[in-house]
């Protein structure tokens, strides 16, 4: 018989989906160029010719059979050695194979990290503003998601409330950073300090504490910030990653989760992960793309365009007199709206063709969010719609 | 906190894993070419060059940010497009795109079309010999697997046991025809009783009863066999497909499934198939290899071989005066241990290096399967090996 629970859920489209259709349909109008919609998170830089060339290299020079069997439950295990080995690398960790678990995308990662490391009942933090799909990851595996309300001074985190959510009923906490929607990063000293309560309350709680660090935009930071590696500064981290922002290749399902090698059973993380893929009939990301990636480690699309979009919103809100923080990566920035009321906000602002987000979306009312991974050129050309928004439905 | 679940499901190895891990370790000692592993149920034939070409052609001609970027959560609209029209052309169906939800593998399709017809405590039930991953398949959603016992004679359908079975918890079915490990196919007859019977019961409970049909071996039939399009013969099905053995493709997880047009709520099996998909974090097979099967489709790797192959282990079974079953497809065959223990059986045959996988792994103890993707000159090497195992342990 068909699932009620399921059937129940198609009546509630998300509103970014709502405010891109209605994107669409305008395009129809007045042309796809002469709508600015800030709507949607996809990667607006092409892929890299190196990673075309990679592919186009394998199907020409290695056996059908191996480029596209079966892989490993865990993941291809050449494939998993080489992106512990990279991240070693990187970020000076000791990871091997074991610790790597091959996903589709951070979606797959997370949503399978919440499973190892919860049971039934069992409660999440994460802190908003927060991407909304984490209520999905978290709340279909029968635990219970719980948000931090938002640090709308610097995005960073509030640690008061932090602390009064926290409870013996607490088995992981759920982090995003760089930060959709917010855009901002994290500092080294946030890191330390949540690093520092969470290592005091598994003293106090005698059960462990995992950190879920859902790191897709760990690619895309400016000049300048600083980015520490969380799983460097707390043992029971599990890092969630995917290529999907920083190759551009979003539809081809391709992260990983890597478990500390500190962490309580570290090496017992990706078998377990390995038996929740089996229950839901999920084995592994595409082979030829698991081989494809791990040849172009350390590649990336020219991730550039992003600061140079974001500084031209950026000065521009600053212009017209928003409260914002400035982005520290990402392709987001998420200002303070001009009223109470979002919603009512990016309504007013689509009169003008400027498709926004409502903060309500991520758990920060009052906010909006513009994703600006779109071409500079027209970002360029929407600044002075967005002063035309502003002049003429707040300021006459 | 590592979920203890999970953790304990850790230590239970697969038999088929075991055995293949053994003569991983007998192929060192005598070399791989000496280790008749018949444990696996790998595609052996190559991928068509057609296939690679279509591949190599997209990766020169696509913009990347197409052909890598997000698909939709129920697929490419294009892709099921071309996989509705292509089915209805090769079985008379009336499918549309609304009908076709794009899934990693027949895997990830049985596992969502189970959440998508059940509840937690409700029945699902299948048929010995059976697939056991379709114990985590069922088991992890909450609904319960029931298992008809096998009709031994003709590896069809025991109705007998069936109608014993059948209640009104009963809300699926879960049939894979042609059969893994029998290769037996069931016939119009068998398809016509089992519609027949559960429109009955259907009227008769007052709610659906689902027929969830698992067809990754459909495209593989050997001459003249009578094999049914299962959909045609009950209106509530919902058949699952994969390309992994028809293209020789199982690590690129690509297959679909396709609610048939007059199943209650047809079109919205697809949407809560991608509500499903979201609590999971897994959101579509890989956007290229959707692209590129669905500019191929019809194209099979050279399937024959596995007919070949079938048709000297039957004569050479047959011969040895084994209780067998010839297969209608597959790349499998289910014959009668020699003696009641079939773990024993398969236990001693390693002795001559032939590796078999015991029936008790498939619900059917006393039988034994031997998967014959290998390469035909090894199958030939075989035999007398098979012999020499027969004579000296049970004929002497």
């Amino acid at each position: 018989m068909v699932s009620q629970n399921y059937k129940d859920m198609l009546g509630a489209k998300s509103v970014i989906r709502q405010m891109s259709e209605w994107a669409a349909e305008r395009a129809k109008e007045i042309g796809r160029a002469n709508v600015f919609d800030f709507s949607l998170g996809n990667p607006s830089v092409s892929v890299p010719q190196a990673f075309t060339d990679k592919m186009t290299e394998l199907l020409k020079t290695r056996d059908t059979m191996e480029l596209h069997g079966y892989s490993q439950s865990q993941g291809i295990p050449s494939v998993r050695a080489k992106f512990a080995e990279f991240l070693n690398q990187a970020f000076g960790m000791t990871y091997t194979a074991e610790h790597i678990f091959m996903t589709t995308g951070a979606a797959g990662a997370v949503a399978h990290a919440v499973r190892a490391v919860t049971q039934p009942g069992d409660e999440v933090i994460t802190f908003a503003p927060y991407f909304p799909e984490y209520n999905h990851y978290v709340n279909q595996t029968g635990a219970v998601l719980k948000v931090v309300p938002a640090d709308t001074k610097q995005f960073q985190i509030n640690f008061e409330a932090l602390e009064k959510m926290l409870n013996p009923k607490t088995m992981a906490l759920l982090v995003n950073t760089p930060n959709n929607p917010s855009g901002t990063v994290y500092s080294t000293e946030t890191i330390e300090r949540l690093a520092q309560l969470l290592e005091e309350k598994q003293r106090v709680y005698g059960h462990d504490i995992f950190l879920i660090s859902d790191e897709p935009y760990r690619d895309i930071i400016f000049d300048g910030v600083d980015a520490p590696y969380i799983s460097k500064y707390y043992d029971n981290s599990l890092s969630c990653y995917s290529f999907a922002k920083s190759l551009s290749i979003p539809g081809e399902r391709l992260g990983y989760i890597a478990a500390n090698p500190k962490c309580t059973d570290s090496t017992l993380i990706s078998p377990m992960c390995a038996q929740i893929s089996r229950g839901i009939g999920h084995n592994c990301p595409p082979s030829i793309i698991q081989i494809a990636v791990s040849e172009v480690l350390g590649l990336t699309s020219d991730l550039s365009v992003y600061e140079t979009n974001m500084k031209i919103i950026y000065e521009e809100l600053v212009n017209l007199e928003f409260e914002v923080v400035k982005p520290g990566g990402t392709f987001y920035i998420f200002p303070k709206a001009l009223e109470e009321d979002s919603v009512a906000f990016c309504k007013k602002a689509m009169n003008y063709d400027l498709v926004l987000v409502p903060g309500d979306t991520f758990g920060c009312p009052g906010y909006f969010r513009m994703a600006y991974c779109i071409e500079t050129e027209k970002v360029q050309r929407a600044m002075p719609a967005l002063r035309r928004f502003v002049e003429q439905e707040y300021k006459h």
